[in-house]
This record gives structure tokens, C-alpha cells and sequence, in this order.
């Protein structure tokens, strides 16, 4: 250490190394000097820029929390002391001074370490994130935890004043505030989520911002009061009511005060001496407190500090202009969507438009300009984002609610209450659907087809190619019922698009005749089973490939005929088998006495089950002695097995 | 209306008949005088206890309502203005007051009209409630449909202090407090969900309530404020925030002003002129607004305002004395539940318990005295209890987390995200599994099985019986990895406890063995199947029951074992068919080679799918074109396709 402390400022030029090399981090960081920490904070700002320029992922985020890092690890002995990133893809920095500078070369690429913390790269990593507004929650896990072992350490959850939005964040201050342990939460506020935030918490916050000198006049008014004469009886009274109502005016933070917490702030994210020492006060302080931070979101790189939404995550670019490669490729998914879309509300003003944070990310940029009044950008909400969805259709209007298909588990409840139990006509838009890519298993969509397919009533649509998924939005909304489409990330197979649906609900299209096997698959791997087809005829065998398009309600005729006249039957998704697509073909076929074995299966069908005592219910459905003793009889019970066979 | 405006007061008493009976409703509340109200008040409270006394229900949130439903349909005018009831068991007033006076006898009953809100019985239920924290969302929606539309109408959304404490009600107020416009909330805050509530917002409510006199001294405090004299500069510049500060002395509600809400009150929520008074206030508002009701749970009868736990939610009991049935019958499920729970924290000081605002219902009324610091219940806030589980597990605690199935969907992807994904050990116990009952659709627990699947390393548990819910929470508790188990509600069936588990993860029971059909059973039906068994037994047909405790992983060597010896099976469930039990056992078959059709399944194998770019990601997982060529050769492709198969 003592080569650190000696070490002149101006070695880096001097000698053409880095700190970052020299340095033994993140240990080394208590003893480095504030000039010190800022020559490092260049360093790694610049090793991220060229990072990502070539690795693609997370840039303005990163940029924006430098500073914040060092001090933080400054301050705190991680991994003793415990540092949470909301969301985590703001970890890249976290991630270079704890022992991943060698790696960081292989940020996010198949085998490399991941643009999200992971408890199994590092013990710097105390959970894997990837969905907002759960820091608070693990933090206080993690606390009292540590007061329950009788151990002394620090909790820290950085959240970004985006994930403050999600309800669940709010859940946790709740629950903080209530049980007053030490907690330290850093609000880092950037004044966005991926999008400039909404909200009247935003509001809120914008206010305390433009109020930053409020903290001077603290002690001058305190001088004031005390000068107030006492005027008669009413000054007695109401003079100490006076005083207390004195800290709304002196603490800006009330919201979070009245949730328990002690407010401190703001303080200006990229001064190292302003944060270190807040970081100090803060980690001395007894109880729940919040540290409000201002951060500039791609901070020190001017093409993303000029468009911070724009480089918030990018693919690879050019790092010294900052020149995003121009798409050349056919129009992605995302594009038809929001395109499609706009024709489609331009014909029908039922039409509205829900986002939760993700406008430019699912395709309506154009849609919120367009129809301004029609558009509904809530926040990381996603349950409310359904909810008023479920709201606005039982009023009449026609909603489209556009989440990523991983975002979207956020709202499965409110899915299947708020819009499949009343039968509501809101249509999801899952973008991101199957594997994702780079950003890795918390943003893999491939649970989705297995969380819909048991909601009674809902329609899934999943279109093979750009043009499809623009005739299945025409069609879902022509529909009075609850639709989700699927449909992944990427470009689409540049296929001409037609106007119109030419199909009907649970209409599947034959791609090719063949008699040995069937293929079924759904999506893009429509494309993969034809040309599997094409190598398969090759070599003698005949395939029949069929685009099933739904999921639910399946191709019944279709997948029935094409089971009884071929050897082999393969299904193909870009899902998890558990519970899936394939799932739903074995449900059919084993209902349809397409099995060697038959295969009687007891339980509930396919709708929202009535109020009635336990005992009512199970004799109706045939789950009762009685029930199970005429199904093996070949008795269906009452009407609703025999419906569930339908 | 004639007949009712000149209506003598004293007609109920002298004629016996009821107001109920002779007035048109809601039409005729408007021409009521408060007195006539408070009349009818006290008859529909007789009605409420006499008919949940008999058919059971929600006693306590209706008697606390009664005022407050008239005061609505007196000022406001449904089903033109729109009324949401948060979570709906609250609605009986509501219910008798809008033309379902007739049929209230069959509450909750089998065909008769619902515990909760239900769009099909009526124009004015504007919205299928059940779970909780969803009006103020709901709300919005309407509002806005009403906005786009060119409408006036008003809405209102009533909402418990319970509920508030629901992160989406949070994001509902967010959201409406930024698209400022007219909304109503009316928040019913009678200190309780079902339990007292917790957390730092209710300790803010609280304050609020002990501070009720402070509108009064608004105008003296104004007054005051004018009469301090300008003592230089200082003065001057402070004055105008001095003032400002002291909207927070008389205005309580500043946590819903600063979300851009305005506050109203606190009211009292049985004072029918203050809430009439109030409600029209309201309506006259522009923007979203609060209105702060106080109410009592089980106001106006003795016993229920005594205990208003107790008599939140009851069977049937005697109206006269308020005694309530005395449970003869074995123990139930939840008391076992809590009961082996006491043990086995008595033993591990890791083991903590969590709760969402359900101490009694789920069982840990006792744990929470015995061990009240590693006792957490976090209000109505499901995300929350699961991530905070999943913090204390990765800090080495043993968390507990027992939720009634259906609330858990809430937490879905807190589940998969922030404890299946790390594979944290933590135990959730669903309690209220298959259906529940009289409270309907949305309190049914039929999905878990199904969402609970497709989650990578998670191990699912369903006792046959109580002390098979014993034995398998000592048996998850053991283990190192997430584990849910759900069991139903109600009384076990009286077996004799042992001590500690027999059997292993995935062993199955073999109840009874023959050779013409196998029964797979999972939960309490295990004794229905026994008995199908016997009376088939009895016609020459000889049947396997087979008890499978584990959904996942399945007890695969004994199905296939089975499948492979008999000509049927048949599977028993309380749960969907769409992707549960059954559908699992149908991918175990048909993976495993024994349909009549081989039928390949390509797909992602049951874990967490790494990072890498798409294609890499579907070839590695045999999901292109080679990897279908190959498995029509039957050839699987790669590592994790064959791990798929194990």
C-alpha cells in the first residue's frame, strides 16, 4: 500500500499505466487521496466506454454511478458490509474494483461474467438482480439477519429513483420505516429510469432538486423563530407546533421521513469529498436512513450524457464518436409492433396504449406523440400498468399493454384477476419473448406461453415471422377477450407485409406435407423446422411442418389429424418444457386418446371455478371417490369434465 | 318517493316492518334524512349479522361500512359514477343497497350471489375485486376511459388502510397523482387490514388520528401567522416559505399531498352528516383526492368490535351472544402447520416466519409470541415478504414464508427471480391450496401447482393429510434449496402424528396395489382415490393408488414403474389441468418413451438459461435447424438437451 500513498498523480501519463493495474482493490481504495479516486474514476470510465462500445450493454448507467462506487467502497468493507444494486445492470463498476478487472473484457459474451451482480462470480455479489425495486427488500432480509446473528455490519441498497416507482420498493420502505433497524438505502437519483421518469414521485423529487439551498437558511431560520415575540396566549400555544412544522421546510425529504427514515440530502453524486463524508454520516447513523444522491446518468461521455435514453443499454458502437451502427437489417419486431399499432389507433380512438418505462423499448415513441392523450407511461409498475389496463377495457376502450415478456411476470396476478376473471379485452404485447440474449437469465422471456396458458379465457398468439405478428395485432384487436402475443427480440425475416390477417383464431398453417414426422413449432423456430425439413428430405425422410400460431387455444384439428397419421411428432418452442407449448400438444393428445396408455386427467378445466363449499366443488368436477371411480369407467362426471374434454 | 318523505320515523317500530323493504335503492337514499339513514344503517347491520351468522362471511369490514356505503349512494349517483370496493369483502352493504336485497340469503352460497364484488350480478359492481391494493389502479383506468370519452361522471374507488399498504396502491397513487385527474379516493382506515396493521404508513395514520383537532386551529394559526411582525430582512425572505411550511401543521395527509393528492380530513366514518358532508366536497374537487374515513371494524356489534380479528372473516355463529362454533373436528391443516413450525424453531434459531398481513389465518398467532424477533409480518406486501425471505436466506437464516396460495401469485416472479434463481432455502408453506370454498374464483388456490413448476429448483410438496404436512415441513426445512408445499384449507383427517419424515424428496407412497388401473393422487384426494379404489374393487377392477407427495420432482421410477404395468391411469388433482400436476406426468411419459406416438420435446431443460446471444442460446439447445434434423434421427443435441431427459 505504501507504493499507493507515495504514488505521484501524474504517474499514469508519466509512465502510460493505470492505477486500475497497480492497484489492489477494492482494499486500496481507503487509502487513495480524492484526486486520487477522481484519476481512478476516469480510468474506469474509460475502460467501460471501450468496453461497451465493443461488448454492447449498459453504458449511461455505469457512467452515471463511478464516483457513487468508489466512495462506496471507500466508506464500506464489502463484502463484509453488504452493497445491493437495484436492478444491478449499474454494477459495472462495482464489478471492476472487486476483482473483475481481467474479465471485464468478457462482459456479457456467452461464458463471461454478467452485466448483472451474481452471488456465484463474486461474494462482492450478495444477490442476483435483474428486476427493479428489490434492493430494499433483500437489504432489509439481510439486516435483520445480521441483528438476529448478533453481527454489526453495514446494509446498503442503491436504488435509482426509476426503481422507486415500482410498488414493491415502496413495500420495502414500509416494512424498513416500521422496523427502524440499520439500513442505509441510496437513492440514486438520475432523474430517469431507461426513460426520463414519470410520476408524482418524480415530480416530488424534481422539486427537492431545485431546492438544494434550503439546507443553508436552516440555521438563520432556526435564529428567526427564536425572535418571534411571544405574542399572547396563541404564541404559547402554537409556538411549539411552529417549530415542528419548521422541518417540512428544512428537510425537503418529509415523504420519506413520514415512512420512518431519516432523510439525507441532496448531495451531488459526482463529488468524491461531498459523498464520501455523507457516506460516513449516513453509515454512523442509528435506524433506517435514505441518502439522496443526484447522478447524471452517462456522466463524462458526451454522447450519452446528451441522450442518455438512447445509450442507456446499447450494442456495440464507435467509442470516440459515439456513432450507434445504423440498422440495415430487416425492421425488428419491436418496429412492426409499434407501427402496426399506430395505423391500427388511427382508425379506432378506443385504442390506448399502457407502457410501464419501456416507450422507446417497446416500439411507441411514435404512439405517444401521436396520440399523447391515448398513451399511459406509469412508471416500473407493471401490476398497476395491467390493472388500469383492466380499468380502461371495462370502460370501453381498447388496451394494448406493451411489457417484455420477463417484465411481465411482475403482473401475473393482476393478468389473471384483473383481466382474465372479468374477461376484459386488453391485449399483451410481450416483446423480448423466449431467450434474449446477452442480458441473461433474469431477462430470458421463456416462461411466459406456461404463465398465460393456465389463465381461463386467455387467448396466445405467437407469430412466426414481422408480418404475422402485424396480423395477429389486427386480429387481437377485432377480439372481445383478453390476447397476448408473443414475440422475441430482434430483427424480423424481412418478409413482405400484407395488410390483413388471412387466419382465425386457432387456425394453424401447414408449411410443408410430409409423412414420417410432424414438426410443430411456433415463432421464428418456424423458419429453423422447415429448413430441418429441407435436411431431412435429404436423407429420405418426409416431414410435415406445421406453424401451430396459437398457443392456446391450440390448433386442435390440425395437430390431431397430423398425430394419427405420422410416426413421430416433434414439438418446438423457445420456452421452458415445463408446463409450455409442448405441454399443451401432450394435454391434447392424451385428452383425445392418442396415448398407448390412456390417460384419464382429474382437475379443473379451463375457466374460473365458482364460490361453493370444498365438498360441492369436488364432487362437481369429478374429484370425489365417486368421481374418480366413474372416470375409470370412461364416465366423464357432471358437465365440467366433460367440458374440459371439449 | 312520496311514501318515503312522508314517512314517519317511527313506522319500522310500529308497522315491523323494515325501511328495507319499502324503499327503492339506491334511488331513494338520496330523499333520506340523516336520521332515516341511521335507521336504515341499523337495519342493514341486523341483516348483515343475522345472514352471516347463518351462511358465514365477512363480518367485521361490513358492519365497519355501513355509513359510509350510504353516504356514497346518497351523494353519488351508481352506476352512472363509478364505485370500487379494494379487495370487495366489504361490499355486502353495497350489495343490499343495490338491488340485491332479495337474494342476500344466499350469500357465498353455491349459485347465490358472491362474497365480493361481481360484475355479472349487477351494473353497479363496477369491478371483480378479491385481492387486495387494486381500486386505485382500476380507478385510473375508468377515470381516464372517462376522460377520453368526453364523460363527467365521478369515480371512487374505496380503499382500506390494510390495502394501502399493497405496493400497487402505491403505484396507483404515483400514477394519479402525475395524470391529475378527478379521482376519488376514499381510504377506509380502521387501523386494520385483517390484523392490526404494521408498518411505518400505518404509524403515520395513526398520527394523523391522535392529531384530529387540527383543523381547528387552522384559522387562529393563520391569524397568528399575520400578526408576526416583519423584524427585517430576514422576515421577508422566510415569511412566504414560513407560511408555506405550515400547510404541513394543518394539513395531516402531506404524504398523499406530496404524491399529488389533495388530503381531506380525517372523517368520521359514522358520523353519516360529516361523511355526506365530505363525499360532496369531494365530488366537487378537481384532481385526484383523498378523503381520510375513520371507521371501527364490527362497529355496532359488541362482540366484533371487541375482536375484529376474530370476527373478520367466520363461519357460521350465534347472532344473539356472538359465540362462534367450537372446533370439534381434528386439528386443521394451519394449526398443524404453525403447531410443527413452534418445533422446529424451538430447535434452529435460523428458522424465521413471514407473514403478509396473515398471522391468524396462516397458523403463526404462536410463533409470533414465542419468537416475536424472528417473527416478520409485513403488512399486505407479498413481493416484499418473498424478496426480504430471500435476503434473510442469503444471510444464513432459515426463512418460512406462509401465504395462502392464491395471494402468493402476487409474488411470482419474486419467487423465480429472488429465490429460485439463486437457489436460496427458503420454505414457502401455501396454505388455502385447491379450492377454498365460499369465497369464490379469486380465492381458490388452483394455480400454484402450475406456476410453481416451471420454476428451475424449485421442489414441490402436497401432504396426503396432516401429518404428512408435518413431515414434510421438518423434511423442506432440512433441505438447502427453495421448497413450497401447499395444503388445503380446512381440518386434516384426524390421523396420528409421527414424529419425523419416513420418506425422501420425490418418493412416493404406494396406498394399495393392482394390476387394472393407477390412480396418481396428490393432496387429501389421495383418500378419495383409496376409496374410488374400494368401490371399484368391488366391481372386479382392480386399482394401484398411488400418494406422489412430490409435483417436483415427480416420483419417476414408481409412475413409470405403474404406467408401464396397467392399461389406465388416472390422475387426481385440485388444481388447473393447463400445465399442473397432470401435465407433468404426461411430459414424465412421453419423455420417457411410453406414448403409443413418440413425441420429441425441444425446448429449455428446467433451469435458469445463461447469457449468450440468441442463436448461441438456440443451438445450444438443439432449437435450430440441425438440432431438429437431429432429433427426428434421435439423436439429442448437446449437453443440455440430454440433461433435459434425465
Amino acid at each position: 500500500m505504501g507504493k499507493i500513498k507515495k504514488r505521484d498523480d501524474k504517474l499514469k501519463v508519466e509512465l502510460g499505466k493505470r492505477m486500475l493495474d497497480e492497484l489492489k482493490l477494492p482494499e486500496d481504495l481507503k487509502h487513495l487521496s480524492i484526486p486520487q479516486l477522481a484519476d481512478l474514476a476516469a480510468e474506469i470510465r474509460e475502460l467501460i466506454i471501450k468496453t461497451v462500445a465493443h461488448n454492447g450493454g449498459h453504458l449511461a448507467p455505469n457512467l452515471g454511478v463511478v464516483e457513487l462506487t468508489l466512495a462506496l467502497h471507500k466508506v464500506f468493507n464489502s463484502p463484509e458490509d453488504k452493497i445491493i444494486w437495484d436492478v444491478g445492470h449499474q454494477s459495472y463498476v462495482h464489478k471492476i474494483v472487486t476483482g473483475r478487472l481481467a474479465e471485464f473484457g468478457t462482459l456479457r459474451q456467452f461464458g463471461g461474467i454478467s452485466g448483472f451482480p451474481k452471488p456465484a462470480e463474486s461474494a462482492h455479489d450478495i444477490f442476483a438482480t435483474g428486476h427493479s425495486s428489490t434492493s430494499i427488500s433483500v437489504g432489509l432480509g439481510l439486516a435483520k439477519a445480521r441483528d438476529l446473528k448478533g453481527e454489526d455490519h453495514k446494509v446498503v441498497a442503491v436504488i435509482g429513483d426509476g426503481s422507486l416507482t415500482g410498488g414493491m420498493a415502496f413495500e420495502g420502505l414500509n416494512n424498513a420505516g416500521h422496523l427502524r433497524t440499520n439500513l442505509i438505502v441510496v437513492l440514486n437519483d438520475n432523474e430517469m429510469s431507461i426513460m426520463p421518469n414519470v410520476g408524482a414521485l418524480s415530480n416530488y423529487l424534481s422539486k427537492i432538486r431545485l431546492n438544494r439551498t434550503v439546507y443553508k437558511v436552516k440555521t438563520e431560520l432556526e435564529q428567526f423563530i427564536q425572535k418571534i415575540p411571544k405574542v399572547g396566549e396563541l404564541t404559547y400555544r402554537y409556538l411549539d407546533k411552529l417549530k415542528d412544522s419548521l422541518k417540512y421546510l428544512v428537510i425537503p425529504g418529509v415523504l420519506f421521513e413520514e415512512l420512518g427514515f431519516t432523510y439525507f440530502g441532496p448531495v451531488d453524486g459526482h463529488n468524491l469529498q461531498q459523498l464520501t463524508d455523507a457516506l460516513v454520516d449516513a453509515s454512523r447513523h442509528q435506524g433506517p436512513i435514505l441518502l439522496h444522491v443526484l447522478t447524471k446518468k452517462g456522466k463524462g461521455y458526451k454522447p450519452a450524457e446528451e441522450n442518455p435514453t438512447k445509450y442507456h443499454g446499447v450494442k456495440s458502437f464507435n467509442p470516440q464518436t459515439g456513432e450507434l451502427p445504423v440498422n440495415t437489417a430487416p425492421p425488428t419486431y419491436t418496429e412492426i409492433f409499434g407501427e402496426t399499432l399506430l395505423e391500427i389507433a388511427a382508425q379506432d380512438e378506443r385504442v390506448v396504449a399502457i407502457t410501464a418505462a419501456m416507450t422507446d423499448g417497446t416500439g411507441l415513441q411514435e404512439f405517444s406523440r401521436r396520440f399523447p392523450n391515448r398513451f399511459f407511461d406509469v412508471g416500473i409498475a407493471e401490476g398497476h400498468a395491467v390493472t388500469m389496463a383492466g380499468g380502461l377495457a371495462r370502460a370501453g376502450m381498447k388496451p394494448v399493454v406493451a411489457i417484455y415478456s420477463t417484465f411481465l411476470q411482475r403482473a401475473f396476478d393482476q393478468i389473471l384477476h384483473d383481466v382474465c376473471l372479468q374477461g376484459l379485452p386488453v391485449v399483451f404485447a410481450l416483446d423480448r419473448s423466449g431467450v434474449v440474449g446477452e442480458d441473461g437469465p433474469t431477462h430470458h422471456g421463456v416462461f411466459d406461453l406456461a404463465y398465460l396458458r393456465m389463465m381461463p379465457g386467455m387467448t396466445i398468439m405467437v407469430p412466426k415471422d414481422e408480418n404475422e405478428l402485424r396480423q395477429m395485432l389486427w386480429l387481437a384487436m377485432k377480439m372481445d377477450q383478453p390476447v397476448a402475443i408473443r414475440y422475441p427480440r430482434g430483427c424480423g425475416l424481412g418478409v413482405k407485409l400484407a395488410p390483413q390477417p388471412l387466419f382465425k383464431v386457432g387456425e394453424a398453417e401447414i408449411i410443408t406435407e410430409g409423412e414420417r414426422v410432424a414438426i410443430l413449432a411456433i415463432g421464428p423456430l418456424v423458419e429453423q423446422a422447415k429448413q430441418a425439413a429441407e435436411l431431412l428430405k435429404k436423407t429420405g425422410v418426409s416431414a410435415t411442418v406445421i406453424n401451430c400460431r396459437f398457443v392456446k387455444p391450440l390448433p386442435r384439428e390440425t395437430i390431431l389429424y397430423w398425430a394419427r397419421r405420422v410416426e413421430h411428432l416433434i414439438t418446438v418452442e423457445d420456452h421452458v418444457l415445463a408446463g409450455g407449448f409442448s405441454s399443451a400438444v401432450l394435454e391434447l393428445l392424451v385428452d383425445a386418446g392418442l396415448g398407448k396408455l390412456q390417460v384419464t386427467r382429474l382437475g379443473y378445466p379451463d375457466r374460473f371455478i365458482e364460490a361453493g363449499t370444498i365438498e360441492e366443488l369436488h364432487a362437481l368436477y369429478g374429484l370425489d371417490a365417486e368421481g374418480i371411480y366413474r372416470a375409470v369407467n370412461g364416465q366423464y362426471h357432471k358437465l365440467a369434465v366433460v367440458e374440459a374434454r371439449k
